[in-house]
């Protein structure tokens, strides 16, 4: 008695026996195999591409003929002529099962493929897209069972792909019959299926197959930045980033400020609103050139925010973030037309979906953090900070997640510092002083040259010295710090005290001139002693907000300390640990996540099981309100030192032994060592 | 052992017995008791009126002591000298039972309260509005558990009303926390719930109790008029009633006129999509200040048409509709947000529907008449006939129902017809031709008085007589038959051959003239050859389409006739029998529906469980399309004879006897055959 030929299907390692002449796809459909297809095995989109393998295979006890498979078919043949195919693929729906077979899914054609993360390469984005891809073949109408077109391909859709409903707006009715009558009833769909809804949406139709793709934006909308990235949705690849500028800057660099305005001017709110809306125009129009891409190709938008931009976007007067309780207008996710927030540079019926906010001061963006790390998984107790115009803070474990968010104010960005500026070429984003000759050598953005290098002056000429970004002054402090120029309360000392030239009186206290360009026209930057008052009130806000979730959590160390942001690429672990801005933890355990918010909106693009997932994690994460936790104000004072009294590095920063207790010894004395020095030198 | 207290509802007949101390509207939900509350037993809204009985009341077995509820309390009062509540009324969530009691709830206290249709007296909506308001008390904001304000909105609409969950818009979102302040946590939203979703989207919110009640606009689209009735969501009553001309008409009077204009100009669809929305906001907002109401109180609007208006109403080109096999873009119904037909005049988150539509040239029109006149659940046989431009046609009973459409043409509105008009004043609607003198008389609209009555010179002539409208027309042919000046083919004497003056030589055929007032600068109204000829063309379509339902259903006669529209309103149905338009039948089996379009229209409006029904009704017509059936065209040749050869008036129409079997003699001879008579007079 003959039995079916055996089909594996590898990696999955399924298996099944089927009559012969059964189409590979018709097999790994009836197994559950993961073998992508849009045309619906009409031989013409080429996404069930597979690999058989002839020979022996143990390890699945078959052996496999040369004619395991049918011949090659006509079929192949036209699509290998028009476009080719990777030697030994074959199209799984022309190629049927004859004998036994081992049959090889290559990553491309699954559906649920693996997209390795950029930022962080340890882990990866499952592909499940909420918008995917279906040809089908409509019946057409009969006047004798009269239908609607609509109707049609409603059950067309449930027969052929086991769709179970669909829904379609006004706009996509005006372009249905057009496109089916062209499409000799053939056509593409764009269906939208979002977690929590049974039926699916039509975003767009096409005649016949659509070869051009589907295309989603993840993006990132800071206070200050906005990063997007222009997404495939279909195998996951990043085609383009862009990034711009925040435009509600012109009405206040921090969030505060411009909830200040909307409080202040009547209709500010509507402005900001229009504002940012433009922006985000701007950069789909930007990003759909840079990507080559039709626009209307893009039919997905993942937005990630902090509460008061999340206002802001979708039209809310977000005059109640600015005070207790801090009551947001809704805290859950946010699923609607793109279109409903201005969004009209894209595809007119895209989606648009916003992560849910933790609370009032911790938002989408912060929720993006927690779905791109995880803290809720993780075996041991993890510290995240994203560092932003605010500090977001997750504690957490398995056990549970805590959240917070501490005001330090937008000096980590370099605002609010005398020579500060964002990060950009021209920045110094790196300093080191030499604890001997209290000299500096500093690195700016631009070049990879320290300025110490014979070469740094030419590969700096473009640019030259603008000023100095979050992670160079966070470095220039601990540094100061170090090379005994600073106390432990954060006080500068006079060149007289200090010993060094670079100790510059500024009124009655004194700073530290890093460079001086203003001989060529050029800037004279320096840390104020203004300046280091600045960072020490960000940093002991940090500092306590992690505290706090720490005293929440009943613990007085963490295993690991995650710095996500891009301010948390740039930042040096060693100096931010000098400076006391994060709570001890071996150093080797302090890492950086990247644009762990841009990821998280990746993620949530590229896979719609992650909405859901999300929007459970955020429900459950414990929230930790810093302003009116007395608390809060305890920690920041005794946060205040450099490094903060409890920190390993205080032994550090103490390894130049200070030449008195008191930098004001050289006060008022200042200008007399300036010119001490410039005498001697 | 005592027992707690008896209550009895009436008219309902629901009892219970409860403890004393509880309120009566907390018994009447217990018992599922139909009492209306919106502000949740809060005292305020006055929604839950009832009436105690006091005595015995031996058909319940209760007597009712003086006692019996709680003391009128300062609740009660304040109402009282706020409002005055009728006498012998209290409010149920404030009195309590304290022994047996009976307690009436008056119609207006229920939710689904029935209400009289006007046009069809023997019929009720019951109320049961997809769109109501609820008063809700919200928690505030705690810091230490933060959730959004529309979470807690959620929340407290479970807890407080059991809806189990609900959706906004990001308009609402914007307006939702003002509200709430204002309101002092004290709300009332209006939630619209539809048939075929789980959740309720929150349409609009006020602060506190809303009092001004909730709207909804039933319109009936049409191709010659747009009406639109104002309806109370809560009481069902037609607050106003305004109609207008579609501005559609300047592209084609006719519907196929219409789909050519879009077919030979580029956009033309565009362009006749803006001018009927357009319309339909003017319409909005005419007749909220006819209404006395705020635009934003509208927050439904139900629309019935046909399928080509439909489409350009949706923004769907109709060239689909022009062509076999006419086929619809959708044929389900449409529910969507009113402000995506460009509906702006009326709350921005009003919800519409439009009903299903049953083929492509049988539309939600018709869905509203069998909506309306439910031939589904009829007993015997009937024939429905919407008299339109294009005539529809529903037969059936309990066994099932078949649909038509039948090209009549606009003749029987007036159009196509030399003196002819729209019904408006001015118009002559109704004509009776002695069949001895055969001297006509007439009324005209806007006046009860004949022709011949000694005031009706001074009754018209603030309009005059300007033409003859549909129903006009279709009597003046009738009459010219049974007066023995039209003979069975539809010809028309000359005066000699009939022997009256009145009939006036025009080319090579005659006219019968009506009335002359062009020496008064007014018009010459006449029925010409060409007239007869187009409602012989009419009737015979109308006709065919009635007799091809009728072999579909394998019957060659039906039980009762009924005329919809607001042309059937007005017709004789005498004198259409005459003509030979309907099918025979008793003539007092023929009844007119009044506008069956417009009350399917308010049903829907008024009970969201009717939109279901419709939505299955429609799926279950069997449609029949004339286009293509060749037996049509032979029932259409076969009708032609003025009346039917088939008709009971057969014998009527021969009353008098013809001078000559061919009216034709007279031919040529007619000016001589005029002079003569001018000589003679």
């Amino acid at each position: 008695m003959s039995k079916d030929p055996l089909v594996v299907f590898t990696p999955s390692g399924k298996r099944g026996r089927f009559a012969p002449g059964t189409p590979v796809l018709t097999a790994a459909r009836q197994l559950g195999v993961d073998l992508d297809s849009v045309c619906g095995g009409r031989g013409i989109c080429s996404k069930c591409q597979i690999t058989p393998g002839y020979g022996e295979f143990p390890k699945h006890g078959v052996s496999v003929a040369a004619d395991a498979l049918s011949e090659w078919n006509a079929v192949e043949q036209r699509y290998e002529d028009k476009r080719g195919l990777k030697p030994g693929r074959r199209l799984g729906c022309q190629a049927t099962v004859q004998h036994d077979v081992v049959i090889d899914v290559p990553p491309e054609s699954q559906v649920h493929r693996q997209v390795v993360r950029k930022a962080a390469a340890d882990r990866t984005i499952e592909m499940d897209p909420a918008t995917r891809l279906y040809m089908v073949e409509v019946d057409e109408p009969d006047m004798h069972e009269p239908t609607g077109d609509l109707e049609r391909l409603a059950r067309a859709l449930k027969a052929q792909w086991n769709i179970p409903g669909i829904r379609a707006d006004l706009s996509l009715l005006a372009r249905l019959q057009p496109a089916l009558r062209k499409g000799k009833w053939q056509v593409t769909v764009a269906l939208n299926k979002a977690h929590d809804d049974d039926v699916a949406r039509v975003l767009e139709i096409w005649p016949g197959l659509h070869e051009d793709g589907l295309y989603g934006l993840a993006i990132d909308l800071g206070s200050t930045t906005i990063a997007a990235h222009l997404t495939d949705l279909h195998t996951g690849a990043v085609v383009a980033s862009l990034g711009m500028m925040n435009p509600q800057i012109r009405f206040g660099e921090d969030l505060m400020s411009r909830v200040s305005y909307s409080m202040m001017n009547k209709g500010g709110d509507v402005e900001m609103t229009g504002a940012v809306r433009e922006a985000l125009n701007t950069l789909a129009e930007e990003i759909a050139v840079e990507g080559q891409i039709a626009p209307e190709l893009i039919v997905e938008t993942v937005i990630v925010c902090n509460p008061v931009m999340h206002h802001l976007l979708l039209g809310i007067d977000p005059v109640e973030l600015g005070q207790a309780p801090f009551a947001l207008a809704t805290s859950g996710s946010i699923s609607t037309d793109a279109r409903d927030i201005g969004l009209s540079a894209i595809n007119h019926r895209a989606r648009l979906y916003i992560l849910p906010c933790i609370a009032g001061h911790v938002g989408a963006d912060s929720a993006a953090v927690a779905l791109s790390e995880q803290p809720g998984k993780s075996e041991d107790l993890v510290l995240i900070i994203d560092v932003g115009t605010n500090a977001e803070l997750l504690l957490g474990d398995k056990a549970g997640v805590l959240a917070c968010s501490s005001p330090t104010g937008p000096a980590f960005e370099g605002a609010q510092i005398s020579s500060g500026q964002r990060a950009a070429p021209g920045a110094i984003d790196a300093i080191r002083i030499d604890p001997v000759t209290k000299e500096p050598r500093y690195r700016v953005i631009g070049s990879d040259l320290w300025s110490d290098d014979p070469n740094f002056a030419a590969a700096t000429s473009g640019s030259g010295i603008t000023g100095i970004c979050g992670s160079g002054i966070i470095e220039a402090v601990a540094e100061l710090r170090m090379a005994g120029l600073l106390d432990e309360n954060g006080l500068m000392g006079s060149a007289a005290a200090t010993g060094t030239g670079r100790m510059v009186p500024e009124g009655r206290t004194h700073s530290y001139l890093i460079c001086d360009a203003s001989g060529n026209g050029g800037p004279r930057i320096t840390v104020t002693q203004g300046d280091i008052r600045a960072i020490q009130l960000a940093k002991s806000a940090l500092y306590a907000g992690a505290r706090l979730l720490m005293d929440a959590r009943g613990v007085d160390k963490v295993d690991r300390v995650v710095l996500a942001g891009a301010f948390g690429a740039h930042i040096s672990t060693l100096h931010a640990m000098v400076l006391g801005m994060i709570p001890d933890a071996p150093l080797e355990k302090v890492t950086s996540a990247g644009n762990a918010a841009g990821t998280g909106a990746r993620i949530a693009l590229c896979n719609i099981g992650a909405r859901a997932e999300i929007e459970r994690t955020v429900r459950q994460i414990n929230k930790v309100e810093t302003a009116i936790e007395p608390k809060f104000q305890e920690h920041f004072v005794a946060a205040n030192a450099i490094p903060h009294k409890t920190s390993p590095f205080a032994e550090l920063a103490k390894i130049v032994t200070l030449p008195s207790p008191n930098f004001n010894a050289g006060s008022g004395g200042g200008e007399d060592g300036a010119r001490r020095r410039r005498r001697r030198g």
